[in-house]
Formats: C-alpha cells, structure tokens, sequence
C-alpha cells in the first residue's frame, strides 16, 4: 500500500531524470473562471505525459534480474510511451498492448521509442487477460498503468512538486482521472505535504466512473470504453488501490462535456503555449466552465499527445475572448 | 553599456516574478538533427515570449517618479506585450506603437493586458518618430526593444539559466535574432557563465540582416521590412548597442526558409508538446535542417504567440518521422 514515504523515495528515484515540469498562469484564464488558476504542465514531461514519473518509479525498483528480462504494460497510449522509454533508458525491452483505436501519434511513437506493440480490440477483448497470457508466456514483468503501489507512489511526486511550487495553502486541486493513479497519487502527497490542497477527480461526460463511484460509496464502471476524444483517461473502472484512497481523500467528482475539453485544448494554446490533448484538459476546463468556487485551483495538464486533425478542430472552436 | 554584472543584477530583480522556464529535449528531434538538442521554452514565459525578461528588467530599474508617469513602447507584438504587462503589474500605464500588419492575436493581447495601442504602417510610417513624438508630448518614458542597456541585460538572464541548467561544457548556442537584444545578452552572459558554449544568431532567409552584417563588419539593412510570418524577429538592421557584442562573441549568422520555420513549429508540437510562433522557431529549424554539427546545440525558442489559422499551415505540413 502506497504511503507518503513511498512516494517521497519515488522522487529519489526520479530525481535526476524526471523533468520538474512548471506552474503555468494567464490573467486571461483568471478572469473566464473567476478564479487564480495554476496549470502544472504535465504535458511537457518526457514521453508528453505524467505517466513517465510512474513508469520509472515502477521500472527502476524492480531487481535488475527481473528488469532484465522485459516489461509489459497494456495502454491506450501515454502509459505506452512512458514504459517504452523507461525501458529503452534502463537498457531493456518493452512490450505494450494497445487498443487498436488509439490515436496513432501514440502508437507510432511507442514504436518509435522501441516499443514492441501488440495490438488488441477495447470492445470485444480483455487487455487483462492478453496480458496475462503474455506475461506467462514470456516471462515479462507487468508494469499496470494504476494499480501498482510502486506507480501510485511515482505519480505522487506530482503532488509534491505540486506542494513545492505553487505559493497558496489552501486550494482546490482538479486532476484529469482515469483509472485514479495520478488522482490518487497527488491526493495521497498534497494529504501531508500541503494539507490546505483538497483534490477533484474530473472526467469527460459519459465516461464518469470515478465520479459516479464516489457518489454510491463502491467501485462503479463506465457503459462504454471507447468513442471519446479523452482516450488518455477512459478506463473500465477506478483502480481497486486507487479508490479506497480516492474516498478517502478527494471531494466530489466534476465532469466536462468533449466541447468544453476541446475549448481548454485552445485556450491553454492562446494564453499557455502548451499542446494539450483532450483528456489532459479535463482538469482546465472543469476549472474554467464547471466551477463556481473563488478559490485558487490548481490543474493538471496530464498529457499532451494528440493528433494534428484533431488539434485543428480544437483551433476551430470558439473560445471566450 | 551592458555587462556580466548588470545581468546579475538583472536576475535579482527579476528572481522573485519570472518564469524560469525549462529545457526541454526529445530523443526524435535529436534523431533528426543528428545531435543533442535542449529547446530553451522561453515561449512559456510571461506573455509567451522571452520578452518579459528585459521589460521587467528596464521598467523596474527605473526611479519611481518617473514609471509611475507611464512608459512607451514600439514592437511587432512580443515586447509590446512583455511592456503592457510589466506596467500593469507595476500599475503604471503603457503606450505601445505597433505595426497595423501584427498578428491580430498580438495586437488584441497588448490592449488586453492594459496597453494603450497605436497603430502604424510600418512600411510608410517610422516607429521611431513617432515614438519619439509621443514620448515628448506625453511625457512617457521610452522602453526600447533591444537598444537598452537594462533591456538587455535582462534578456540576459536567459543565458544564466542556460548556464545553470544545460548539462554540456561545449554547446552551440542557436538564438533566434531580430534586432540582436536576446542574442547579445545570451552572448554576454555565457562568455562569462559558460564559456565553452558559443552563439550563433539565426534569421529567417530574406531578413538576414544581421548574418550580413556579421560577415561585412558593419551594419546592413534589411531591404524589406514586412511579409515574413517571422514578423517577431524583423528588425530593419542590427542594434548600435548590440552589434558590437554580436560582432565580438557570436559565430556566423544561420538562416532558415518560411517553409523549415514551419516545420520546427510542427515538430515542437509534435515532439515537445509547446506553441512556437515562427519566429520563435527559426533557432530550432537551423538545428533541425541547417547544420552539419554533432555537436550538442541549444536552441532558444523565442516566443509563442501565433494566430490559429498559421499554427494549422504549421500542422498541415509534413515532417521527418
């Protein structure tokens, strides 16, 4: 089980390759939500996601003679990246399974990164069970993208760098959340670093498990996994690790429509300068079109691979002036 | 006349409000240049542009009686930007003289950010005079875009942090250079802080003023002065304060086609996930397609303010895999 000390001795693992990726501001973002707005650019981290800080932290604890022999890991994409090039960096190899309607920049970058890639179809098959059968077969160490302590403590670090840079004691922190891992992760770091900070989960309409689970109190699914633009974080679930710390530790979940995504996808390119993709906007626009709190929010930009054709239509949108 | 120690001081005075921006590298553009590439993002700073350093610099460095009567500027965009937003933040008022031909995004971000624009046709009309009228009439105290000791010496602190954070003895150092205030103050900074890197202005082809001017000895004009979409590096020649530190610190001018500027602009969202303008993005380019070099290079990325419709042109382009 993750705890603060786990977390604190990831950092010591990422420390000298981890980028330390910067707190963004924009008075014209301030004044559409009413509100002091910190974006921590997780995009501009290496592989273009937060999931390097857990892919490394899981990597780099394995013994070397498990390392050695490979890692598995099964993503839509930014989780794929992340273990490829950890993997390349530790001097080893990297299987990934991928669903088949990932957006191919990740799937040709995962390539590119030395990635050997298995494709698989979301709907009718269990990336679980390939998986598994892949791991036995091979010999492969499973890397999961959420439910690894060792993961979970990697994507605390963003917490405590979160607690580090960001000069309020007392904030909102909205987090785009899939199955939990970077949620969970920065709750678990801003619960001791940086207790005035209070954690959101924000997920795209329809897709809405996390939030959904914590209203009932017990792990809900998603209806579908597949037909959003917010690929990065649709997953079945919230993690069986992650959500008892989600509980235990976040207020309520908030949801954004794919629209509202696209529009903070423009504006953190006019008033930013950064490239986000859809899922990792979730968090800006819930703070920009789906809160009514004055309160300083922090956001987390959580990845930033998205395709060019829809890049373009997210430039096409009308955003307020 | 600007030195090692006005930087410093300069750093001092802007330690507590800039943005230290970040290095950012990728193991696909290393790929394409054959050699190491650190992006200086100083398209993340205040304003989207390296800009900021050297308003801030000059406006705070000036007796209180006379900023509090409120400043001018004359700029295609970024400095004009960089100066409305320093004045506001030191609730003084800012004139800004800018070319009817800006970008629109630059033009409606300075009136936003409090600047009081004036427009002018920059092929027909000199800026300097009506600069210096305005500033006689008005009483405002004059901010120049790079032939300012204080603004230079505050685009010097860029070079600090490449100093500090670039992890090479020997580098190339490729700036993008318009009238030579970002160029000079890196130079001047590293023959002190890093002196085994060296600099290398870079200019879009057709405005190369300042690569001519290296390689004649003296001060060369451009013939035009509009009809680049590098409109943020256009300056009629070289400064009479920073050609000389050019001529003594840097290595011959690079120039790079609209076409390759693009490119970089495409990569840069591709690889590294920030918005370049291409101005902003001729530094990278001469990295990515104009040298021969295996040597490790940083590249300033200048500025990231560009209208939707050239950053589509940018995307629609197509670039090494």
């Amino acid at each position: 089980m993750t705890d603060f000390a786990m977390i604190e001795q990831a950092a010591e693992r990422l420390a000298q390759v981890v980028r330390r990726t910067p707190i963004l501001t924009s008075p014209f973002l301030d004044e559409i939500a009413g509100r002091k707005i910190y974006l921590k650019a997780e995009c501009l981290q290496h592989t273009g996601s937060f999931k390097f800080r857990g892919a490394w932290s899981a990597i780099s604890a394995l013994p070397a003679h498990i390392r050695k022999k490979g890692v598995l890991a099964f993503s839509s994409g930014n989780h794929a990246q992340a273990v490829a090039y950890t993997a390349k960096l530790h001097g080893t190899s990297a299987t990934i399974i991928m669903p088949s309607d990932a957006p191919s920049i990740k799937i040709a970058n995962t390539r590119h990164l030395g990635g050997d890639v298995v494709l698989y179809d979301r709907v009718r098959e269990s990336r679980d069970e390939i998986g598994a059968r892949l791991s036995t077969e091979r010999g492969l160490h499973l890397v999961k993208p959420y439910d690894d302590p060792d993961v979970l403590a990697g994507q605390g670090t963003c917490g405590l760098e979160i607690a580090a840079q960001v000069p309020e004691d007392e904030a909102d922190v909205y987090v785009c959340c899939g199955g939990g891992g970077l949620t969970s992760g920065i709750a678990l770091a801003l619960e001791t670093a940086a207790p005035g900070m209070r954690v959101y989960p924000c997920e795209p309409v329809g897709f809405d498990d996390v939030s959904r689970s914590l209203k009932s109190g017990r792990i809900e699914q998603n209806a579908k996994l597949s037909g959003s633009i917010c690929d990065a974080i649709v997953t079945p679930s919230p993690g069986e690790l992650t959500f008892p710390i989600l509980k235990r530790l976040c207020g309520s979940g908030r949801t954004v429509t794919d629209e509202q995504a696209l529009k903070a996808v423009k504006l953190a390119f006019e008033r930013l300068r950064v490239v986000l993709e859809p899922g990792g906007a979730v968090a800006l626009a819930s703070a920009l079109f789906n809160s009514t709190s004055t309160k300083p929010v922090v956001v987390t930009a959580s990845g930033g691979n998205i395709d060019p054709e829809l890049f373009k239509r997210a430039l096409a949108i009308e955003t307020p002036e």
